[in-house]
């Protein structure tokens, strides 16, 4: 069986004690029937992966101590994934799916087009987490305040390049748009953005085609929910310009 | 609001009147409140797509008057998905997404680690059929019995390359082994084959790498589930080699 692997905030070093909140102490405890003196794998986002032992586990709580360090952490892809929020069992998917495939932040967008309201943080991260323990990534995406896609315009880095998933079809094929990018742009931190069911408005586009930051690009002849675009972009993206290029998985 | 689109297994001509089982009546009088006269999209994998008017709605019954051709059958490239059966969920996940994605073929295989017993075909075909509906393809994916690997590959159509999605790490990046094709390999029909959480045994891997027709192919550092594998590995592929080179989508 595989080790269980765990996110926690704490800091993580050789010989340091961690509590575990409840619901942790719950899943080693009652979900994975661990009993004290099993492995269990940490990792916090900046200090890699440890080997912990359980020292002690009861009724909700549950103390680790920290041993070693199993591997170093791992410098995931400058990827971030700008999605309007969708129903609520498709946002939870495209949560884990985008943590398993390797963006570091998901940042929900509203849209004219968009048809949802409201985005529970909370559940998000939840998701990105239990993907993230599970994928053996060494961190969890950042997730970003809700903004309408205007204000998250506004202040954009200057730096970070968008791809504009754009289902319009006037896009550039993606192989093509990744492929031939000038180095300076490859080399870029990125963020992928995808719209509702529905699309983007012609405003919107009117407005992304302003800027020089943006290629824009076309994902096929088919109509792809909102979910399988951001999937297949960012698998595109991993496999031209990010980590997928010269792997040694696990 | 969008036009209704409807799978039928009936030809499609000028003037033909088509009855339409009783799921599909439903369906169109009480979920969608559609009353005669209203156009309805119609297609069967051979005529193209058609606009059709209601003639006659009711309890459960509906018969509609094909009108006119409003697309040519579209030919969707020639990639089959090979999966290892997964749970539930996550098997009406791939039908569903694949067929969005392109695959002309959905294939369940079940390999020495795979933890499922049966696989219904009619629910593998209804996912297949409404994604199909809802992306705008005219075709919907060749359901294929399911069989093991090793009967699969013993009469395996000898021009049909494979995609092998490894989850050891020892493939090629996918970028490089899809870009890297001699002609004669790109032009091939394809088949991805995707193994189950868990991966493929030690003996399934040394059977495909005897195969001169397998592409050994890594999808990055992290451990992806089943059904984010297949995802992406057909979302690389129609990019590369498929008809998201030269889109014009909808």
């Amino acid at each position: 069986m595989r080790t269980v692997r765990l996110y926690t905030e704490n800091d993580l070093a050789a010989g340091l004690s961690v509590t575990l909140p409840s619901a942790q102490a719950h899943y080693l405890g009652h979900v994975m029937r661990l009993k004290a003196g099993a492995p269990v794998a940490l990792f916090n986002g900046r200090d890699g992966e440890w080997l912990a032992k359980i020292a002690s586990i009861r009724r909700g709580e549950a103390a680790v101590t920290v041993e070693s360090q199993t591997s170093p952490q791992d410098a995931a892809p400058d990827l971030w994934l700008l999605f309007a929020p969708v129903k609520r069992a498709r946002i939870d998917f495209i949560a884990a799916k985008a943590t398993e495939l390797g963006v570091s932040a998901l940042a929900p967008v509203f849209t004219d087009n968009t048809a949802v309201s409201r985005v529970n943080g909370e559940r998000l991260a939840a998701n990105a987490i239990e993907a993230a323990e599970q994928c053996g990534r060494n961190s969890v995406p950042t997730i970003q305040s809700t903004a309408s896609l205007t204000e998250r315009l506004t202040d954009w880095p200057t730096a970070r390049r968008i791809l504009l998933c754009d289902e319009t079809g006037a896009g550039v094929p993606v192989a093509d748009a990744l492929g031939g990018l000038p180095p300076d742009h490859a080399a870029a931190p990125w963020a992928i953005l995808c719209g509702p069911e529905g699309g983007f408005s012609r405003q919107e586009l009117d407005l992304l085609a302003e800027k020089p930051i943006v290629t824009r690009i076309s994902l096929g002849p088919r109509i792809l929910r909102a979910d399988t675009a951001a999937l297949a972009a960012i698998s595109c993206w991993q496999a031209v310009l990010g980590d997928w290029r010269n792997s040694s998985g696990g």
